[in-house]
């Protein structure tokens, strides 16, 4: 298998568990994976339906995100945030989701410009051994306009594995390679989902 | 493949995701979509278990919902609200599901008469792209009656596309293809799951 | 395919679906189908993993509950319920499964021996069609000794279909056949969810 | 089939089962399976996606956790758990999983030490069949020492069969086969939701 059908399938395997748990509802969301050296990346072909497993699902763009091949495919239309988070870092993957939970955070979470996670094992899966690690997730406004929305979250790139909330809209995360970024994603859903839980919680335990 | 059997196929992958999702409690909703120049529709057949696939899971009737061909299958008891919607846009299909979550907000939001939402991403799906799009989803009176349960819903369709709650019953919703039918079935049931668990939280955090 | 390969089918697939939603966490849980006139049935072997699917997942009982085949296989711990439903009723199957939200019901509504439903269109998968179709639930004790279990149970079963909570334990459904069964299944779990989810709700509403 | 394969089949199992409920969010959790006489055991390989089925999901480690042939797959970091159990008592099977719920659990029970659960069926599927077993999850604080870690948890491994939380991490249980294993794991899980579930709704019930 060539290097492009390899990562071809590893992009496709992610779509698919993700799809699995309708982290694409109304087939939103856009994944992309780099091929080394090229600066050239796979990415999810805009209007497709994220169920389904077609040899139409993904594209090749260059480093500006235009096509890197004759075709009537569009890249996904928040091909800027992918092209930024490349540029910037030795990333070689990027996903972005929305989940029910993730935009419930990055709404009760909205005005303060981030969540922060402490004390739990799973921040390890972000890359974060020590005893005491904290996971920040920065949070910003949807901006219609994506080349303001990419210049905002651009603030937040500083590292070759990230995540980032866009409020009422839906998480990005990028790692140095897919299986890397797809850790990093369960790790901020498990969390927040954690979040969620415990809250409802408290609300009963505080009162009786 | 003929035109026919392509379009019974694409219903039955919807039928198979949707059951997925256990979508068809009780073997509850019904599914259709329309031949293009005919008038024409495939239906899901009454009384079939929805989480089997089977060659007698949908019959073709015709504009007043009666069979176009000789069967002995029984087409869906609410097929009015098909013909309905067929009659009077040019939707190409009609999704009709009980989800837990619609029937919750639309009993929550029953008096109102209608949930509004704003300010989400996922609005997208539904095809409105303005910054600051609205989507109303009107929630009707659960009549028994199916002839007068269609005279109230009818005076919500208004476009190609559209969605509207029945109280205590399921949500209805249709669009130009399967697939567009879908992302708004599957924008709608996020906003609803968003909703709740929005409010519980809110019920933490007022207090504390 | 005989009659008695075809019932083993038809509820293998039941439970494979109900395995599918977590339906019989840690083992728990029991099935069984009636072949037609013999009075005999094919009911869940004690002990086995309900998700795997083996040739030894059911065997053959008489109307007393005893195997009606030579086997090493034990019949379900709780086949007396089986047998005393099957004696007094045309059921042709019958299930019984443990859920989270059917335990909670079981428990908030204990004290009042049973949970009542109406107004829901989803009622009617349960049979009753009528405009203001209420659908009651008879919660019981959960007796360790299964005799007394079965003779509390026994006090609520009036019809060909049917349901009854046990306490803390879960829920047994019945009907004229694996598919009536399972209607009435989901009807029920449905309910409870819904009931469960608007309760979370209200506690929010009315507070604010 | 070898003993080993059967061994290696059996935990394949459970490791798929497990992971379609997203048992493993971020790669986490480990699960390892006894060969009878040798004091051997199969354990999971660190690193790997555990939603893959391929043949370096595990490696054979003697009592001591090391490599018993020769591999370049490293054990779990936490393999010293699993040494520790099978040292002391006749367990065939060690399961480690991360849930939201058992973490949220570990977090309110964790300054009392532990979680006691009585009067629910599902209790019988940990093996206490008394008409008023108890079930008791201690809770215990999580050391990134693994050593120490295993260390407190030693005084939490009194029989065959157990359970044990660790505060914001997950649940360990163990038991004489793999399906044993399971059984516990899945009647912890249950009784944790059931526990969220009713403690929201008497936040309602309280109030109202």
């Amino acid at each position: 298998m060539s290097e492009l059908a390899a990562l071809w399938s590893e992009l496709a395997d992610i779509k698919d568990e993700l799809a699995g748990r309708d982290w694409f509802m109304g087939t939103s969301g856009n994944l992309s994976i780099k091929v080394a050296q090229s600066g050239n990346f796979l990415i999810t072909a805009s209007g497709k339906d994220k169920r389904k497993k077609t040899n139409e699902d993904f594209l090749l763009v260059d480093a500006n995100g235009n096509p890197a091949e004759e075709t009537y495919l569009r890249p996904s239309a928040e091909t800027l945030l992918h092209t930024e988070i490349y540029s910037r870092t030795a990333a070689g993957s990027v996903l972005h989701i929305h989940t029910v939970e993730n935009n419930v955070i990055s709404e009760l979470f909205g005005d303060a410009g981030k969540v922060v996670f402490k004390g739990h094992e799973i921040i390890k899966a972000t890359g974060r051994w020590e005893e005491d690690a904290e996971l920040v997730v920065p949070i910003i406004y949807n901006h219609a306009d994506i080349p303001t929305l990419t210049d905002e979250f651009s603030h937040h790139i500083h590292d070759d594995a990230g995540a980032v909330l866009i409020r009422n809209h839906g998480i990005t995360v990028w790692g140095k390679t897919g299986l890397e970024a797809k850790k990093i994603l369960e790790a901020c859903e498990f969390l927040f989902q954690y979040t969620l839980v415990l809250n409802q919680q408290k609300a009963f335990t505080t009162k009786v």
